[in-house]
């Protein structure tokens, strides 16, 4: 069960090109902020995104995508409702679900919204140590609006525990980044501090998340797989940005052009 | 009635300027996605842009518009009645309005959407392939998302039909760009590949479109003429790009220093 | 109180460091064209941005942020019943807060907005000058859409008016940026004619001088030294731009990278 940085990176190519060649349909109930980053980010690395909300179209629009993203960030109650039946039609039609729960732990609402939906069975959680702690029922999480305040390494045994319980995979992102499903913990060490300074790539992860559930029955694969692109992406955009207006720009770029090699070469499996 | 080349380039060239003098408020009910690259390519192109969709304004606002651009690529039943609203006053104060089916054929709602502002007579509908052959009332369309499952060339025929039907100006926009008013055709043959990566690049034509619809009685003309313009763009902004990032950039800073020269240098006249 | 060049440089260089430092949660209820480029240029000055607008959880968010900003720029009821509640939470927990009155004087449902939000004390009101003029009560004061009709030198009798009255900062920008609270006026001459050509950079102003009010009781302090901090920014993101794409990206570049000694060089106090 020991897996190598050479496992990984192999695995995670192969699931790339996977992806690229299938173009999955990624159904994202989005935060209105993260709409523009998330369906670029998933047109940038080969899927096909689609941002639809209304009550009335979720679950016909779910039976045909080959992922759903939900995403709490800019909520309110109407868009709750649709969350659920979203995530109601994504379970009944086999397709995975990826809830990304934005802010929790900061008001009552969106702990609300957190406790509505996870009976409906996400596939993958993905937040930063603050949300997944908050969401694993954590106490003494300081509430900093959407920003984490924890580290993923003070966030590790918090994530097991919900994986386990939730029996899901969970994804905590930070300066490490830690996926588990309870059982099995992958630890990656890549990525770029200026990932923070740019809105939203956080919730573009989890519709690129989205899209690599899309292609294998595995999500625990499908989510070391985004992770790694993502935070090799990262680095790799990091090294000729003046600042964040052109970082945003080159993390595009190089999601589209990211290749099997680049990750051979650049993946860190962390301790 | 045959244009060649030269006589398109020269009428797009003149539009252009002219819209640039005017620098027409565009009045938009647009999808959450497309807002950002929506306000930005009509700032870019000349133009002054407005997102307004409540339905205790819209009327009152499309009445000191020079267009109404309606998407309903986000949709939601409030807005779709704020849709309707819009449309029916930009008929009765003689401005042109441009509709923009994203994912029509795609799920229930949207094509009820679609049947619900036809009746309020768009002067122009501006879709890819796909959606062009759902509002046509075309059968077998594969619903893929919000991008194209067809060709325009498939879809020209139903095009024609939409427009005789509709008495509108029908756009089908794809590798060829399908421009007609039933009874005329043009096909242009400009734009790049990178135009599909970059999310709401269509539903900004359609804005764009509503720009130069906003300058002249003659919605085929403005219609080609946008169509023509934003093509050209396409085209130059992909010599520099590295990816689909850089793409946007460049892309919004072709549309701002496009001239009549350009045009007349670069357009291709299909067929 | 005669203030010089170099007393309100030193100043803002001051009061930047000192937001950098205290890194605060700018809550905003911000329109949906503005909500990337604001949350953006929160994260690159050196602030931590949240978007916020279910009524139901508002107040509680107001009360742990440092400051809040409300934009009407893409207005609904349901939205102005939000932006009443947080209004009020902010001021019952001592939050400074921001109004940007997009589209004042355009719309009844807009004037309705701002007279429903005015008696909640903002801190501060950041527009245009038509905008602001609106909101003073000027009349003739033409409807154009978002953009201004007006110079702030036409705005500038009426902004004090409007801060005497309301018994706040009123900030009025345009080519020369107009700061007030009644008794004192700055006049600052930095930016550039780029900074009308992307959409949302003056929303994104508001959101940035709401993090400046966040870090000190003193909202003129706050406000001339935002003005200052982006004008400047301005100024230097279009000494490299080809046009408004690759504007916007230098823009966010220039936000993070800015310095005192940057302000000490380029601030120009007007007349």
């Amino acid at each position: 069960m020991i897996r190598t940085q050479a496992d990984i990176a192999a695995q995670t190519g192969k699931l790339l090109a996977q992806m690229r060649r299938a173009r999955p349909l990624v159904h994202n109930i989005a935060n209105y902020v993260s709409m523009d980053i998330a369906a670029n980010a998933l047109l940038a690395i080969g899927a096909s995104p689609a941002m639809v909300h209304a009550r009335e179209e979720v679950a016909e629009f779910v039976s045909f995508s080959g992922a759903l993203v939900v995403n709490i960030g800019t909520l309110s109650t109407p868009w709750i409702e649709s969350m659920k039946l979203a995530a109601e039609a994504a379970v009944a039609h086999h397709k995975p679900w990826v809830l990304d729960p934005v802010g929790a732990g900061a008001t009552r609402l969106r702990n609300e919204a957190v406790a509505a939906l996870l009976p409906h069975r996400p596939a993958i959680i993905r937040g930063n140590a603050s949300e997944i702690m908050a969401v694993a029922g954590g106490v003494g999480v300081a509430p900093k609006g959407v920003d984490s305040a924890n580290t993923t390494e003070e966030a590790t045994a918090l994530a097991v525990s919900l994986a386990t319980h939730q029996r899901c995979v969970v994804i905590a992102t930070g300066a490490i980044d830690v996926i588990t499903d309870g059982k099995r913990v992958v630890k990656l060490a890549n990525g770029s501090p200026m990932m923070t300074k740019v809105t939203a790539l956080g919730c573009a992860l989890s519709a690129v998340t989205g899209a690599f559930a899309a292609v294998t029955g595995d999500a625990f694969e499908a989510s070391v797989a985004a992770v790694a692109v993502y935070g090799i992406v990262g680095e790799l955009a990091a090294e000729h940005a003046a600042g964040p207006g052109s970082y945003r720009v080159a993390f595009l770029d190089r999601l589209a052009s990211i290749e099997a090699r680049h990750i051979e070469q650049h993946l860190k499996v962390a301790g």
